[in-house]
């Protein structure tokens, strides 16, 4: 089963893709769809053809997206809400159920731990994804998703028929 | 000129299509695209048919959607963040310069004070759209939207290359 992992952002929006195999997991691909500042409808436009590229290229079967942590910065809640909004679409679009996750549950599952930091969470990304190199950050926080949804999620969520 | 304006909602997303020429306004449609309880992704991707089916059948030049209030309630600022994202990605994709306007500024443009409740609004939408009756009061709200945009935005507002 191919899962994609999404980690939501307007700027820099990371993916990951890794293959589920009789419990063992490999990387197969990750990268970063990327905006600049300007028109807001245009940057969603922009989030949206790339991530639509990604899903039909790559032909992934289910896909995970990062819950959204809502702090007290609601213009920053309200701009990580549109570029989420294309995160959950896109895949939905493209027939597949989308399973979500929290912050910490994503942590707890990758590093045992729900406060683990960037780097922590790189570092065993890596150990359970060998070989994997990372486009960014959030590509690899992306690849983070994909692996907790190989163990909570990717065994129900089938294509739904969309 | 055909004008849509937007008003955002994940539960229910009301629009409103005029007609501006020679700065006479005339209405041509409004409704409300609805969607239930349960899983965001697939609410989101109904929201997108429901809208580009809009966008197809009455083929506007131009749209305008309401800016989201940034309130204290982080999650439903999320949700309507959400939503609001679907609104402005579809005339996007459809080729169209999307406008935004804040809240107080419909109602200034409209009723001619910020903080008009909304039997003022819709008072003075069926005053400047002679005939119209509303789907809802988000579809009334949509209306005076595309109001605003015919008095502000929509004469510099060409089609865009999508």
């Amino acid at each position: 089963m191919r899962i994609l992992g999404i980690d939501p952002g307007l700027r820099n929006l990371g993916w990951g893709l890794i293959e589920s195999q009789n419990g063992k997991l490999r990387h197969l691909a990750n990268g970063t769809c990327r905006t600049a500042k300007g028109d807001l409808a245009q940057r969603l436009l922009s989030l949206h053809r790339q991530l639509s590229e990604v899903c039909a290229r790559l032909a992934p079967d289910t896909a995970a997206v990062e819950q959204t942590f809502v702090n007290k910065d609601a213009v920053a809640t309200l701009k990580l809400g549109q570029a989420r909004a294309i995160a959950l679409l896109v895949p939905a679009q493209f027939g597949l159920a989308v399973g979500e996750y929290a912050p910490n549950q994503v942590k707890k599952t990758v590093v045992g731990v729900g406060h683990a930091d960037k780097a922590q969470i790189q570092h065993m990304v890596k150990m359970q994804l060998p070989g994997a190199s990372f486009d960014s950050a959030d590509a690899a926080d992306a690849l983070a998703i994909a692996i907790c949804h190989s163990f909570y999620g990717a065994g129900t969520a089938l294509r739904v028929k969309a």
